[in-house]
């Protein structure tokens, strides 16, 4: 039964999130037209208000609302240090640890030539005129660990190997609170090849 | 660090819709504004327009964008068998088993005494008066098999007392595909009370 066409609209649109399907999105739709008209209003707001202000940051190419963002800005931040990550949640998800106190380089995609995604689609070349006029004296490669992750670090360390700069990558290993029968083998491989020797530290 | 205004209004704001935590909304988030930007401005404008669409089908009370729902206008419909639910998605879920031809009656909420819902903002008179001059013949009482839907339930059975019309409730008792290891005690008690001799149908 059709009983409307908008609700079967945002029903459809509402499937355009990672992991909605049609179940959830009936379920969403009639909750935000239900007893939540307020809140659904704000939402949309809120999605057009982000839309138009999301822009990337001129330098390291983060989505945020100012043509410099407030990192690259932040004069308390270590110039000589550079971390280089494929999107800006997982700047965010580095920027939580609390841990890295350097600046930041979003890619904004991995190294794809079936895709069509080369290094001109990555910005190198600004990330290149950073590293030389910042002096960078590390770069830290944060890029996911799978085959394109690990290819576009390949292609990085491969890029800046003439340059006086150390170029280093997050460890691979047995995550936080990890049941070793659980983890997979090519984790545990990593975990061993990369394994630290305590007694001498 | 506070990347974006806007974006963190949209973090919380995504925040309203059921099962979504701060984990979840930032990843939405970012996926609206990142690659999803055409998406992401269709999602809004469906949420506007169903919003201003939307009202209760004046009869039923279904939410819909007619003044009279497709089904309360649907001449092809058994107008002698009403079926009684609480909300939009409960008559969704009912019309996809293909099970039921007559119309329905959306209670949009159920007796909850501490909240002031009553009969009155159940519209429990427009219910009866749609019994009256559609001569219904049965009511079907589809209600949550919780402690509100069984008040709600027995207080529409004690309304419809006096009155010739049959009163039925769904069935209660084992899931299609239940184990009967995993279902609870009080399902396995009813299921034993509601149990149908099959020796003799």
């Amino acid at each position: 039964v059709k009983i409307s066409k908008n609700i079967e609209n945002l029903m459809m649109n509402l499937q355009i999130l990672p992991g909605v399907g049609p179940k959830t999105a009936k379920r969403l739709a009639l909750f935000l037209l239900g007893e939540n008209k307020k809140d659904a209003r704000k939402l949309s707001c809120s999605i057009d208000e982000a839309l138009d202000s999301i822009k990337e940051c001129q330098i390291c190419g983060v989505l945020n609302d100012l043509e410099i963002c407030s990192i690259c800005s932040d004069p308390a931040r270590d110039n000589s240090n550079l971390c280089v990550v494929e999107t800006t949640s997982d700047l965010f998800a580095i920027e939580d640890t609390k841990e890295f106190n350097g600046k930041y380089f979003v890619l904004n995609g991995l190294l794809s030539p079936i895709d069509g995604i080369g290094p001109d689609e990555l910005r190198i070349n600004k990330l290149m005129e950073i590293c030389n006029t910042r002096k960078v004296k590390e770069i830290v490669i944060a890029l996911n660990s799978t085959l394109e992750g690990e290819a576009t670090g390949y292609f990085l360390f491969e890029n800046f190997k003439g340059m006086d700069i150390k170029v280093s990558k997050l460890a691979e290993g047995v995550p936080a609170g990890g049941d070793l029968d659980y983890v997979d083998n090519n984790t545990l491989k990593r975990a061993f090849s990369w394994r630290r020797v305590l007694s001498k530290d």
